[in-house]
């Protein structure tokens, strides 16, 4: 785990404190409050703030002067209804605050999603830390041949502990060099007093892109779904699917109703074109079909085949 | 006060109940949570829900494991150095939720604000409350002569007199019709059996603009300030100004550290133009400048001068 | 057509002048630029300018150096792929300006799609326009029994014409009593030289919802198609879905790739929930499903059986 | 310049065809669209596309049927009252589309700007051009002393050769391990075939963040001017100015009123707090004041008198 014993004193002390509040509360989120869940060798994902539960969504939809309403079953009721019905803007009404360290390639495909606020840890103001992202070996893919941006099978062990080594070596250098550029220690202390320190803003240039940083990331829970849905997906980079897949966790116990109704209607449900759809007419009244008849391309002939578990 | 006893009760409901948090909280914010601040004849102002205090704005821009700082003076100089340098991205670490009851005329400039989440009363699928904003009499202005978009001074008594009676004559009138459309009673009864029930999306579509809606409105500190700054401002229609001041109230007592900084460094200080900057320049120095010669025009340089309490 | 001759001199004066331009042109939206479509009973559609077309979006996502690709077919392929697989990005490319005149209830639904651009006439500045909607006797639908916030059945004439009679009358009233409020007539001449002249933001209150205003409406294309998928849909209230099939229409004409595409992928395709694709999966191998097994709702079996023109 | 032959063919291409439109141009931009303006020493800036000129925020503010005003010089009054007054949504009414090649580094901060569209050439599906940025020795700037977060004084020359000679070395390195990785030529042929390639998305995460990258990124006026206000300013990292420098130029080509007016207005204007608008109103009165009596701090006092050209 990437914690110095400061930073398990610092979570410990805001894990101890509690405060008296009629504000509505997750008990599932209390429980996991400030917790370091880990994400690849170095990285993590906690919640530091959210506001609002299940019940807060109702409570919104309906523009309440109370509760959202009176039954726990109601209130499940309405939540299925509003995300069926794609009533988005009362899931807008949580949000949630995350702390989150992460390599640098990874934070370059989610910053991508716009609709959230960020405090990012400034290179150009502080020292980053030497931790850098080394893949598992079972996690070095070659290129797909199928998918452009994917990756498929597992190199063979030499490969694979060949490029792991360059890529240990090769942080290693870049972090030393990263030291001699700033000419400081970490106490702050000049290294080399005939020489001066480099800026830090350019002192960071040479860093590789799997280097660490770490961030604060807030959403609602409306824009956090459709991140999940996303990159909680096997269509994702297999690194940013790590992080999702704590996040997705992490919603299940935040607002429950709205996990499962999620899990309902967008993440395991499924989507037809126009052409898919009359196909599918056609084959529940016992038609048959054939890919060129559908109007499909054979691509498509294949993920429409794949998604109703047909034989080609 | 325009709530019901029904409503009283909510509300007293969710004040009465207190949970155990570990999220940082505002003691000044919880001790008024709920509470319904009247704002023009029907409306009201009251926080359902916030996230943050002055403490998590430095934790944020520290992106800190812990709390903010040590000591709330560090608190406190922090945030008064990111408003200055308009390092805004920790203040949108702060959110919070009003339950809002406003005129719709006043609502069709609120949502302008766009960075913010909404979920409005729907006139589609309930039943409007029969309550219209009718001025006071103090309140009932000239069209500006100087400011095409203001009011002036105050109508006579007389002309007051004879608006507010038009205002409440056709409110009613609407409202009639409005029931007589729905052919609804309060208990959802059939009034004429022999008639049908205008649909409520369009029976609504003759009420005039003073009748009031409600919405839960959920934003960001730091776009709650940029709308602070131009709605708690005497160019903004009074009415708005109203709903406004009441909210930079509420931010005092949530985040006062925030608040102090926020009238320091943007609603009590000053932006001078390039060719206002030359002129202050000179005049510091003991030069005369006239406002031919400071390249301003007339409206300007009356505007400069009133700015630093000069004669003009 | 609600133009009066001046309005339509400014736009032949538009249509008439042609520039010579280096940048991507749609030929389609060339010949309807400025053109004033009829909505509803006062309002329009015009498109006022536009950036970008289907092959902006393929050098968009490739991020050429030059065009899109070298073949109209490869440009076509990459769009239907892009809107395929949910990479929306590219769509952002494309820009699309709109003047729009349009009542102010409808107005209000439009405006909650957050990601645009908007200018809207100022009833604080200006004298709003004497133009109402008034339906046309066959939209006055009844309130729907199934669904609480939409209309179901036609009223009777009777009922009809009594409604619209009020309609009617309680427009030019309250149109009369804003002009006595306002103590101006048209030429912007004091009508009562005894009395003042209400400030316009409070002569304005007084005005129904069907009033019209107008606004300028700038949107991305893939934020245009989110809306047109909500509002050209049977769900939206009438009034906003006549606006939203022109601007499908327009987009048509603009895109003519990707509006294909967007209808072939989004508008007549279909979702399943997680349930409704598991009875999929066995109604296609021949085994039955029945409402209870499948774990739907009776009001979600209904629309799963529907859309796939099952009998119940 | 950084342009392969095919790619200044390419350009030329789109530079040399005219196409006849309706829409409104902008003399300024047409003659340097497509064209690539170096940056640093690999990168550029390039416009691809454009919507609407001065006239057209003037057009939308008044929500026009016609063109914006009859005269020019209302045209720029009108657009110098409209920035003075902070009435910015007419200015998000025109829009720009660019090319931009970056180093990775500057488009990390680039990117916080989330109110623009972006599509960047991915790392995931292509591989990335063998271009690194090296500073100019003059831009090696030893860590500011002042400003934590700044660059000082220059370095040395021995420290400097010293440092680019490192950077230079860990970029051909860098390189050469990622087409070790990709095990593929530029041609897209296997290196060594008794290995795989691994996948892009993988063997990107060594290449250093001095790399560069390329991406269309578009935006509207209003939050175009945010941007340089904040860019095109001396806090700003060396090297994202040298790009907003460039851009601040554009905007002068585009639209030159409202250039004029960002420069009057923004950019070359001042902002004092409300210590700071005291303090002037006693010395523009001959009193004198003390940095104690001010209620600033020294550094706010320091920056007091910077901005008005006064002895400490």
């Amino acid at each position: 785990m990437p914690l110095t014993a400061t930073q398990e004193l610092e979570i410990q002390d805001l894990q101890t404190q509690t405060y008296s509040t009629r504000r509505a509360i997750s008990q599932g989120l209390e429980e996991i409050l400030y917790e370091a869940f880990p994400a690849l060798d170095h990285g993590f994902v906690r919640v530091m703030d959210y506001m609002g539960n299940d019940s807060s969504i109702v409570q919104a939809a309906r523009v309440s002067y109370g509760k959202g309403t009176k039954k726990v079953t109601e209130d499940r009721g309405l939540i299925h209804y509003l995300l069926r019905h794609s009533h988005t803007t009362p899931f807008e009404m949580c949000e949630i605050k995350f702390h989150i360290k992460l390599p640098i390639f990874v934070a370059r495909d989610w910053i991508r999603h716009r609709t959230a606020n960020v405090n990012e840890y400034s290179g150009r103001y502080s020292i980053l830390d030497k931790e850098f992202y080394i893949p598992a070996p079972e996690h070095l893919g070659a290129q797909s041949t199928s998918n452009r941006q994917g990756r498929g099978k597992t190199l063979s062990p030499d490969q694979s502990q060949h490029i792991l080594q360059i890529l240990r070596e090769d942080a290693a250098r870049a972090y030393a060099h990263y030291e001699e550029f700033l000419n400081e220690d970490t106490n702050g202390n000049i290294i080399d007093p005939q020489k001066d320190k480099l800026a830090r803003e350019l002192a960071r240039i040479n860093l590789p892109l799997n280097i660490y940083t770490q961030w604060y990331w807030k959403i609602d829970l409306h824009n956090l779904m459709h991140f999940l849905n996303l990159r909680a997906d096997s269509h994702a980079q297999y690194e940013i699917q790590v992080y999702a897949n704590i996040m997705l966790d992490i919603v299940k116990q935040w607002v429950p109703f709205t996990y499962e109704a999620f899990m309902q209607y967008r993440k395991e449900g499924a989507r037809f074109s126009k052409n898919g759809l009359m196909a599918l007419k056609k084959i529940v009244k016992g038609q048959s079909v054939s890919q060129e008849e559908s109007g499909m391309t054979k691509r498509e002939w294949q993920e429409f085949t794949e998604q109703l578990d047909l034989p080609l």
